[in-house]
């Protein structure tokens, strides 16, 4: 196809009028689709519900250790789930504590806490002048959402293929006492789907922070979401990296199986040094009387070990990765050659990043919205939701059909045509 | 019996010689008795085991709006589980948030909000010189600990029968704009079993606070835990009656079935204004992906409606009751007119409250310890755990049965009247 780049003011006039015909039947269908969040499909949900049949009233709800699942205590999480979970991030049980349904908790408690009692004994954050995180970019909305809440003030950092710009990382970190935290997605990362290089995850592990309370917050969210059997990214593990390297208190993991089980009622886990956990079990000590022991029980006993995960991941895969080539194949014929688009092919994780000419992210978003189609929020995987180029787009589709997915993605690529003939048109002018 | 403060030096030489016999003796035996914490029994537990037939594979796990207890979202909790609680409460379903398993950490987010963001625009309280709750007292531990953990100067208030004494309470609230919360366990309270009065609830209801974003943190933990049929207590609804006097904002009610369900593993929930719950939806849209729904709905459809817990607490009281009466009995028997001791004898709760002599009451659990029967630690139902008379001692008779209660209650009477005899002895000299 040719280029639209290459086209003259007259040529692009009549590609618009014909787009725009186009634009007035699509919205004509009357199409109700959401692309905008990483909700699994039924289909998935439905997939777990051999877990309700786990127990019943005659089930002995004990931990291997012998305490009693339905009552107070055992405030770090019952040890099977914490191997569960520890073996799926590839740590020790003991580095792991397992906490309720929702991961993000886990992180928001956790800059919460630093702000108000700061870091195994530094000045609590809000007692600062500045605190500042980096956010590689694009990033995962919620993450950039927590540290505004807490008015930290957050610092785009470029992703690569490999991960973000460590010289950039290194820079901030290693000289500015004020960058405390850095927000990562390592592994198929939200929403590039990228995966941080043995490269990338040895410099992070060796960074020589100016602040010793600087954290990594290392998201490990897909940590078992490949699409493929035999294409599969596996990262290095962090804490073993960063302990080889003497900085053994640098980093929080965190992993749940909201995509795993249920999104709304799975198990989440925090992996990090006995001190960073030790501190973080003062505070939950006086914060709760214990997670949902029953549901951490419940699933030990559903998915036995980490390879019932990847099994179940297997399955899930095979419901994913259809959507996945449907918005991909459409990408493919519709723009190749465009020059108006690109984007990753991502063999993990819930979502594709594309990325628009300059200044259309936000036209394109709301063409789509206005033909029936809901994607994220233009400019919500940046902080403070500023894309500075309005170019990205987060594309998430795990929960339409992949009938849905084309039919959706067929109405994105109409719109990005026509959002990059009249950005094209206005700079003929 | 003769009282102890009427015996001579000899008697009392004579009678603490015969009470450290059979202290030995007691120590002899060996016990390993538990009356520190509330714990529900695993009879309690057990009854509610019928709640894990609710859902198998092939249930239906929506709502009655129709959204999937499986996926994200509904962040306030299911419409049936804020009207279940919601009737609980005695307030309208809209008034209602139910969260994950514990009240706890409902509080503790609330205090932790207002701490780092303000309460409904007003200066966050970390940003303040200083900040006081008032503390009824004795009161719960887990309370104090909270307010403790944040800095927050703790004011003790005393208690009579009916509720906390209320001409401080207004003395305090409505002249010192530092005093931004107290601490209430309204109904059965924790550990005297005392309920509010009307008038107490009224008062209450009618502060003047000096600070607009002064709190009553009302945590209804007992509101459905009578002991008996026929001697039941119920206090007035507060929301009501802060709205009723303009001060709709001024209160959060909390409570949870932690102590009706499971105690790892029921669902809490808060009660309050709408503008309360509109600044807490706020926060809590960045802190979760929304509560474990698929619980909410297994509570909602095993108990059906208030009347299916009320129905549940009938059969746990029938559990609770002999081990309270078996506590209350010995001390009845073997120290009514010794003037060593008082005692409230609650009609709903967890708890026996137990008044020693001025001076004694860290002796009496030490002595408790060394002979096997293990109590709340001595002013742990005071801030900073320090009980300025050294006296106020928690009895938690649920956990153990009603013959190890007797058994442990024996030696608590026993090591009563031994610190006693000391401390009458050491006044003689």
């Amino acid at each position: 196809m040719k280029s639209y780049r290459k086209l003259s003011k007259e040529e692009l006039t009549a590609l618009k009028n014909e787009l725009e015909h186009q634009y007035v039947d699509a919205k004509g269908k009357g199409l109700q689709l959401n692309m905008a969040r990483g909700k699994p499909s039924v289909a998935q949900l439905d997939m777990t519900m051999d877990i309700m049949d786990t127990f019943n009233s005659n089930s002995i709800l004990k931990t291997e250790a012998g305490d009693d699942c339905r009552n107070y205590g055992v405030m770090e999480g019952i040890p099977e789930a914490r191997k569960l979970m520890g073996d799926l991030m590839g740590v020790a049980s003991e580095n792991v504590i397992v906490c309720g349904n929702a991961s993000l908790s886990i992180m928001y408690d956790t800059v919460s806490r630093s702000m108000t009692h700061g870091v195994l004994g530094s000045t609590p954050w809000c007692k600062l002048e500045k605190v500042k995180f980096l956010c590689p970019v694009p990033g995962y909305d919620r993450h950039f959402a927590i540290t505004e809440h807490f008015g930290i003030e957050m610092i785009n950092i470029p992703m690569s293929e490999s991960g973000p710009d460590m010289d950039m990382v290194e820079e901030l970190v290693n000289k500015d006492a004020s960058v405390k935290g850095i927000w990562c997605v390592p592994k198929y990362s939200n929403p590039q789907g990228v995966s941080y290089s043995d490269d990338t995850v040895k410099r992070f592990a060796g960074l020589k922070p100016a602040a010793a309370d600087f954290r990594i917050f290392w998201d490990n969210a897909y940590i078992a979401h490949h699409l493929y059997e035999d294409k599969q990214t596996e990262i290095l593990e962090i804490l073993g990296e960063c302990a080889k390297r003497g900085n053994e208190d640098m980093v929080y993991e965190f992993c749940s199986t909201s995509k795993i089980s249920f999104a709304g009622a799975g198990i989440a886990a925090i992996a990090s040094s006995k001190a960073n956990l030790a501190e973080m079990k003062k505070s939950m000590t006086i914060q709760t009387i214990g997670y949902d022991k029953i549901n951490q029980l419940r699933h030990v006993q559903y998915f036995k070990n980490v390879d019932g995960i990847r099994a179940q991941m297997k399955k899930q895969a095979d419901i994913l990765r259809p959507k996945f080539e449907a918005v991909l194949n459409v990408l493919e014929e519709d723009l190749t050659g465009l020059e108006i688009g690109t984007w990753v092919k991502p063999i993990g994780g819930y979502f594709i990043a594309f990325d628009s000419m300059e200044g259309c992210a936000k036209s394109i978003v709301a063409k789509c919205k206005e033909a029936g189609v809901t994607l994220t929020g233009a400019g919500a995987t940046y902080p403070y939701k500023k894309d500075p180029n309005d170019s990205s787009i987060r594309i998430a589709p795990s929960f339409p059909t992949p009938e849905e997915m084309k039919e959706a993605t067929d109405i994105f690529v109409l719109c990005v045509k026509l959002a990059s003939v009249e950005k094209l048109l206005t700079e003929c002018k």
